[in-house]
């Protein structure tokens, strides 16, 4: 669990960048090579390579070199400790406005019983 | 766009962290003051403060002062950002699945036409 915790920690810190977000977003539709993530963004090498080291440290990507050319792949078990952790979310809350459902109905039905 | 894309950088930084995560949680049951947030957190108030006005900047929760307490809510627009921007990944990640299986019957057609 603590690990768990640990890892959507980083997870959601590598998420609170837009570009690490939109290398998240290219490599949804398929593998690519970090110099063609690195295209779209005015940014120096080094640095790039700074956000493709967080998103790999924090298992949201993998990426494997082959001779010269590092490529990169989304990792899902990744997204899916972040889809989950949403949904659990959902579910707390979706049961507390089902409660809040039980009770208004009980209510009218008291209500109509009282009249 | 530009609004939309450091709102989710903020909103990602504040949910990096297990005290406003489990925050958020508690407030999926129902509003609740500081003072019963805190509770469960071995912290000085001054910091779990800080939390508390993090969460809030970036438009996770809303709170209201009523004489001296303090009663914190779930803002549901925050936490719909973050989902949507989770299905646009769905989308984008269900849109190549679609393709590859397009791809993968167009040439088992291709092959048994031409056997």
């Amino acid at each position: 669990m603590d690990n768990h915790r640990k890892s959507l920690d980083t997870i959601f810190q590598a998420l609170a960048d837009p570009t690490r977000r939109a290398v998240v977003q290219r490599l949804g539709l398929g593998p690519a090579s970090v110099k063609e993530l690195a295209s779209p963004f005015d940014m120096a090498l080094p640095s790039f390579m700074k956000h493709i080291g967080l998103l790999e440290a924090c298992g949201l990507i993998a990426s494997e070199k082959t001779g010269r050319v590092r490529t990169c792949r989304i990792d899902p078990d990744g997204m899916m400790l972040v889809q989950l952790w949403l949904e659990q979310q959902r579910e707390i809350w979706e049961g507390r406005a089902d409660r809040l459902t039980d009770y208004i109905e009980n209510r009218m039905n008291k209500e109509s019983l009282d009249e």
